[in-house]
């Protein structure tokens, strides 16, 4: 008799942003009039810009003619994407990364997944508290995390890393030492971030103790502070500890179109074996590419005019960010994040619980957010805005939070 | 100190067909003027046809509009989709499958890497020997098959079903009994494929034996004669036992496109748990849906007009597995496969081996096909010409094979 994973019954609950739309759709229908404006899951409005329609288009007629069709992708992605990944998301910024040390994928969620895979069974991870659920699910998944208490929300074989307040958002390295650090910069949930000077002793702090880190960089586009890195790769000595992911999500709105890319440096080896090679292998056999169409609309994000609009859109959402920011600020409440990414990190007032406040919120201002302890026991009394809505709806949203 | 999934290493030798690319670009460097005809992989060569086209143009127009731009995708894809496979795949055939069964994916190799994920480690997995790598490969790195014999080519924990002349193709019940059996049908890489009774009995021994079967039907399309089941769930007892896997890769030409679908009936349950809610969560957690371009190119696969010009696709492949099927059995060679499939498969000559026949074939007749013994041991002394290329390839190719 065939057995399941079992691991998976440890997981609590359903994942979190199916519990929000679940409870949103329950109020919609027991209040049909109600205008509702969406702050919670971390979804763009803003349709994709002219550049990347027009290389879709482009590409899609280049799917009809036997001449120009596109069958199996290579292994590692198209080279025409990985180049342009490579200058101008690395060269630029003097980080020495090839072509071959690019892997483009269906998107940063499927990597920060999957990525676990090529690590064994008996790794302990560390995670910044809040974090973003599919780190921690997908190694409970694996069987990686021990067991869970109901109680303090905490597995008992992660290592937790606060991030709150009272830290200013900044991990301090932990007592126990872990094996694979996880960190999202500049960070979902809290959007703070750490400066380069930071992440540089956490770079220090790897190699030194034989750990690899996993950096989710997918908010790089929304860094306007000129003392934060935009890649792990410009701190010296990454390129022997840490594994990047990128997403196309934020920066260009490919969340419905789904683009990404991992750089897992040559440099890294356990015992002779290369990372690099093994993502290389887990890539080819359990993967197929990305659609030809979609690498063209990513070569298109780095053309000028494709660099031009992202650059607009992004300024667009962190004009919301602002217009949330001071809006909370204005009504009293303590705000943090929406400097270098597109999220705003709130303390919920008096003492109310996340997900009391999300009710409150819904019931109230017909605004949804998401609550902090969903993304981890230490985002108790916090809750999350995004500033992905539109303008009029952000301004909307928070003339309904000030009325209040 | 962080460690490797040393299951990695046990993986002998890279994938396949980035052994026959290697093989292929060093000829073609010592060669540079020789024609080669690629009948290897499984690749398609005709374009997207209009109805797909169509679609995936008016998506991309939707995208760049504010009004009309979708972000993230439903769960388990989006239900314009989800309802025609039912429709169209399932009800027409009789088979009664739900929407919520359905799980739109980025296509079947993705599928039939991870679907294992779901299962304990210690299940014991049963393969079709020649078998497509990703079953094995991807259970290798789940640590699930054992120590590999170089000399056998086998798993100590894989149970292994010789499909071979002697047997006709038609896997025999194993000795031992598995948990999970692995069944492409029509099957890759011999082209042969089992009837529906022949397809009931395995259905009636996974129910007997508490096993589950993954039944891979990527090939469906291609199913000319009555009495071959297109789908598993027209036998009688499959939706307690079985998972189908479907592609739009080789019906709708959709390699480069990317897009497939898993079935995971409700009436599937382990000791209580529902792999259909196991799945889910699998796919909530590790994957963010196919790009809505794509999906509405599948549902377009499904229209009138789409159905129209797949069926013409797929005879015009047909028509060129006949030509390379004939042209071998004139030629003097013992040919399988090619009636329900897109691929044949034949019996090398004099007793070569397969890999001996690749280098013949790439030399002399500057053709390139894929060694039987790389699906598996009981596929040394095959070898396998696919019908995807061009009709006028198919014939050259078989032209050029006679005149050796």
């Amino acid at each position: 008799m065939y057995k399941i994973n079992d691991n998976y019954q440890k997981l609590p609950g359903s994942y979190l942003f199916s519990n929000i739309a679940k409870k949103v759709a329950a109020f919609s229908e027991q209040n049909p009039d109600a205008d509702i404006i969406r702050l919670g899951i971390g979804d763009v409005t803003q349709p994709i810009a002219p550049a990347m329609i027009e290389a879709m288009h482009k590409a899609v007629d280049e799917m009809a003619d036997a001449k120009t069709f596109r069958g199996y992708a290579p292994d590692l992605g198209y080279p025409f994407l990985r180049e342009a990944i490579a200058e101008k998301d690395y060269k630029a910024r003097g980080c020495d990364i090839d072509i071959s040390e690019i892997f483009v994928s269906d998107g940063a969620k499927s990597d920060s997944g999957n990525i676990q895979e090529i690590f064994a069974q008996d790794n302990r991870i560390a995670v910044c508290d809040p974090v973003y659920p599919v780190y921690v699910d997908s190694n409970v998944m694996a069987g990686r995390t021990g067991v869970y208490n109901e109680k303090t929300q905490m597995w008992s074989n992660v290592i937790y890393m606060p991030c709150t307040a009272e830290n200013n958002f900044v991990p301090e390295f932990p007592k126990e030492t872990p094996d694979i650090i996880y960190l999202c910069l500049p960070n979902n949930p809290t959007g703070t971030t750490l400066t380069k000077d930071q992440l540089q002793m956490w770079v220090d702090y790897a190699n030194k103790n034989g750990a690899i880190i996993i950096y989710d960089a997918a908010y790089e586009a929304y860094i306007s502070e000129d003392n934060v890195a935009h890649s792990i790769y410009e701190c010296e000595g990454a390129k022997t500890c840490a594994i990047e992911l990128r997403s196309f999500s934020k920066n260009a709105g490919f969340t419905g179109v789904r683009l990404g890319f991992t750089v897992v440096p040559k440099d890294i080896k356990c015992a002779g074996v290369s990372l690099n090679s093994m993502w290389a292998r887990r890539h080819g056999t359990k993967f197929n590419g990305a659609p030809y169409i979609v690498q063209r609309a990513g070569e298109a994000v780095y053309s000028d005019a494709g660099q031009a609009q992202i650059k607009e859109q992004v300024g667009y959402y962190m004009n919301n960010a602002k217009v949330i920011y001071t809006g909370l600020k204005d009504a009293g409440y303590q705000v943090f994040g929406g400097v270098n990414a597109p999220y705003i990190w709130l303390k919920t007032p008096e003492n109310m619980t996340s997900w009391d406040f999300f009710d409150f919120l819904l019931e109230k201002a017909n605004v949804v957010g998401t609550p902090g302890s969903g993304f981890g026991p230490s985002g108790e009394g916090y809750f999350r805005l995004t500033a992905f809505g539109s303008y009029e709806n952000s301004v909307r949203a928070l003339e309904r939070i000030k009325a209040l």
